[in-house]
C-alpha cells in the first residue's frame, strides 16, 4: 500500500510537469482516459462488483448501492465526461491583465496551476474521474481520498488513468488515489500544508463540516443548500407556482432544489392553495407558520425553528408567510447556506433589492434555483458548488482549480 | 468589556447597513475618520504614551517602541492613509460579467462586500486604521484585535473612528475592536464560523502560522518573503549587482527583500566579487556554499541546509552557485516561501522558462523583489501579500476584500 506522504511527494514531483504540459498534451491525455475506461469496461465491472457484494454484504442502503453501482451505460457516460473536459478551452497562460507602471515596469497577471489538488469525497466511484480530469486540464496533479465502499472501483479507475497517461508519455503521477481509507488517513490528508495547495470536500454536510472544522490546509467549502422560493406580493402566481415546484419536485435529492418558501401576506390567500396543489402530485410534506395552516388547513404541519434551518433533500418543504419583502430578505439571510435563493415578482425595486440584499452564491429573480449548476451557467463541467466567499463562490469551473501569479517585466529597475 | 460574540452580532448586524451603503457615503465616512484623527491627535498620544509607558516597563525593545510609537506626524500620515483610501475606486458593484443563455436567462457575475472581515495583527496601532478604512470601503464590517501592546491607541482610534462614522449617520457597528488581548480571544475569534467570512493575520510568521493552524473560519496567509535573485550565465552583471543591492539591502526587514543569491557557474568567477562588494557597504553576512567559498573566501560562512529556508530579515544573505537554470529554479521552488523570485538574465529562453516555472506570487525579470507591494502594483493600498494561492496571490487591495455572487435575471425559466 502506498503510504500518504509517499503519495504526496510523487504528487509534488509530478505538479511541475503537469504544469508545464501544452493544451494539446493535457487532451490527447484526456482523451486517452477515455478510451481506456471504454476498452476496459469488464475490469471496471468486476471491481466495481465488489464494492456491491461488501457493501450488500455491510448492509448499505439501496440508495447508497445504486450510487456506487457501474454498468456499461455510466461507464461510457464517464468516459464521455473525460472527452467532455478535453474540448473545454484550457484556463491556464491566460493573462487577465498587464500594464506598464511608469518606471517601465510591465505587470501582468497570469492565469497559472494551483499546484496539488486534494479532493475527499464519498462512495460515488464516478467523481474519481471527473476530479482526476478536471485537474488534469486545470495543470495540477490531484490526490483523491475516495469513500472506503467504492475502494475497489476507484482503484481499478485510477489505475486505468494513470496507465493511460504512462501509454501517452504523461506523467502518471498527476493522479493519485489515497490507499489507506482509514479515518486517519482523511485527517492527516487535511494537515498536509506545504504539499496540497487546497482540499475540496465533494459530499454530505457531515463530511464537508469535519473538513472545514478539522482542515490545516486551504479549504474550498461546497455544497449544503437551504434554499428559498420568496413568491412577492406583485408576483404572476402561475409563475410563481411553476418555479416552485420546479425548484422543489424536479430533483429534490440536490442542493439547488428548494427547501423553503415564503409567501407575502397579500399573496397568501390566493397563492398558497395554488402551492399546495402543485406540491400535492409529487407528495411533499409542508411545515408551515400558523398562517400558513390558518390558510391551508391541518394537512400542514406546524414549522418549527428548526424546519426553516434544514435541507430535507426529500418531498419536504417549510413555508412562512411575511409581511413584508424586508422580513423575507431578513429570514433568507438568517436561515439560508448561502447557496441559491429566488424571488418571484413583477416589481421592479423588489427585484433589485432581493438581488442587492440577499447574502448568497446565486440569487435569481424569476428563474428556479435548480439552474445553480455548472453545466447550466455555461462553464461546461463543474468540480463542485462553493457555498464559500473566498476564492470561488456558487458553480466552480475550471479557472477555480486554477491561482494566478503577477508576471513582471523589467530592464533593471530598483526601489 | 465588551466580550467577542456581542461584537460577532454587531458586526452581523451592521454589515447589511454597510454592504447598501453607496460609494458617497463610504468615502465621506472615510473623510470624516481623518478630521476626526487630525482633531484628537492631543488624545491618541495620550492614549498611546500609556502603551508606550506599559511597553518600556515590560521590557519591549526599542525597535518595538518604535513601531508602537505614535506623533503627530505619525497620525496625520494614517489620516492620509484614510484620505487616500477613500479616492479609490469603489469595487462593489462591478458586474464581471454578464450572459444570456440559451433558455434566456440573464447570468452575470458581480463584485460584492465580504460581509465581516476579521484581522488579527500584533503591535502596530497604524494597523488598526489602515485595515478598518480598507474593510469600509469594501463595503464590510471589520473585527480587529490587535497585539496588547497596543491596546490604548488601537482602543481610542476606533473609538474616534465610530464616533466619526455615527456623526455621518454611518453605522459605527462598522468598526470594532476586540477589548480582550487575551490568548483566548484569539483563539475564540479564529473559530467564529457562520460569524466571520474570513481572517487575515497580519504580522510575523508566529502569529501567522498559528492562525493557519487554529482556525476553522477561512484564512488567508500573508506575508513571509524568502525571496530569491538568481544570476543567469547571459546576465548584465552590473544590472544583477544593482538589483541584488537593492533588494537586499534597500530595506531588509521587510517581506519582499531578497535573502538568497543564486548564481550561475559561468557568472559565477566575475560575479561573486561585485556581489561582495555591493554588499559590503551594508555589512551583509553571507553564507556561502562551497564554490562560493571558493571564489569569496573564508569571509563567508558556510551555508547550512537551514540557511536556504531562512527568512533573515536582515544584513545576511545566503548564497549558491549553481550549474544551470533547471537547478535554480529547482532550488527556489524546493526553498521558497511563494512570495517574489528575481532572474537577471539577457536570455530569451531563461527568461520565459523562469517565468513559467517559478511557483511563486511575483516572478521578475530583470527587476528588484522589492516592487511586490500594493501600491508599487498599482492597486493604491494594500491590506498585506497573500502568499497562499487561494483567493488572492501577491499583494492584495481592495478587491481581495470582496467577493462576488451570481446574479440571474429570468422570465419564469424552469429546468
Amino acid at each position: 500500500m502506498r503510504q500518504l506522504m509517499d503519495i504526496a511527494a510523487d504528487a509534488r514531483r509530478a505538479k511541475y510537469a503537469v504544469a508545464r504540459l501544452g493544451t494539446n498534451d493535457k487532451n490527447r491525455g484526456l482523451l486517452a482516459i477515455a478510451d481506456a475506461l471504454l476498452a476496459n469496461t469488464r475490469e471496471i465491472i468486476d471491481a466495481n462488483r465488489i464494492d456491491i457484494e461488501n457493501g450488500r454484504a455491510n448492509g448499505l442502503v439501496e440508495g447508497l448501492i445504486d450510487r456506487l453501482m457501474l454498468d456499461e451505460k455510466r461507464i461510457a457516460g464517464i468516459a464521455e465526461g473525460c472527452r467532455q473536459v478535453a474540448a473545454l478551452p484550457d484556463p491556464i497562460g491566460e493573462v487577465l491583465w498587464m500594464r506598464k507602471t511608469p518606471n517601465g515596469l510591465n505587470i501582468g497577471q497570469k492565469r497559472v496551476p494551483m499546484g496539488v489538488i486534494g479532493i475527499i469525497y464519498e462512495a460515488r466511484p464516478n467523481v474519481t474521474v471527473d476530479a482526476a480530469a478536471l485537474c488534469f486540464k486545470a495543470g495540477s496533479a490531484c490526490i483523491l481520498r475516495g469513500g472506503k465502499e467504492a475502494f475497489h472501483s476507484s482503484m481499478c479507475l485510477t489505475r486505468l488513468m494513470r496507465a493511460a497517461l504512462a501509454g501517452e508519455g504523461l506523467p502518471e503521477g498527476a493522479i493519485n488515489l489515497v490507499e489507506d481509507t482509514s479515518r486517519d488517513s482523511a485527517t492527516q490528508m487535511m494537515k498536509l500544508n506545504g504539499w496540497l495547495d487546497v482540499l475540496i470536500p465533494r459530499g454530505g454536510a457531515g463530511l464537508i463540516q469535519s473538513v472545514v472544522r478539522n482542515a490545516t490546509v486551504p479549504v474550498i467549502e461546497t455544497g449544503t443548500g437551504n434554499c428559498h422560493v420568496y413568491v412577492d406580493a406583485s408576483a404572476d402566481l402561475e409563475m410563481a407556482q411553476r418555479i416552485l415546484v420546479n425548484a422543489k419536485c424536479q430533483r429534490p435529492s440536490v442542493c439547488n432544489a428548494a427547501e423553503s418558501l415564503l409567501v407575502h401576506k397579500d399573496a397568501a390567500a390566493r397563492f398558497l392553495p395554488m402551492a399546495a396543489a402543485g406540491l400535492a402530485p409529487s407528495g411533499v410534506s409542508i411545515h408551515g407558520c400558523p398562517r400558513t395552516r390558518e390558510l391551508l388547513g391541518d394537512a400542514v404541519f406546524p414549522a418549527t425553528e428548526e424546519d426553516y434551518g434544514r435541507e430535507y433533500l426529500g418531498y419536504e418543504i417549510s413555508c412562512k408567510v411575511v409581511d413584508s419583502l424586508d422580513e423575507a430578505i431578513a429570514h433568507i439571510n438568517r436561515y439560508n447556506t448561502g447557496h441559491s435563493e429566488c424571488i418571484v415578482t413583477r416589481d421592479y425595486e423588489a427585484s433589485q433589492r432581493f438581488l442587492d440584499e440577499v447574502d448568497a452564491a446565486a440569487v435569481y429573480v424569476n428563474a428556479s434555483t435548480r439552474f445553480t449548476d455548472g453545466f447550466e451557467f455555461g462553464f461546461g463541467a463543474e468540480i463542485g458548488i462553493s457555498t464559500q466567499k473566498l476564492h470561488a463562490r456558487g458553480p466552480m469551473g475550471l479557472t477555480a482549480l486554477t491561482t494566478t501569479k503577477f508576471i513582471i517585466y523589467g530592464n533593471g529597475q530598483i526601489r
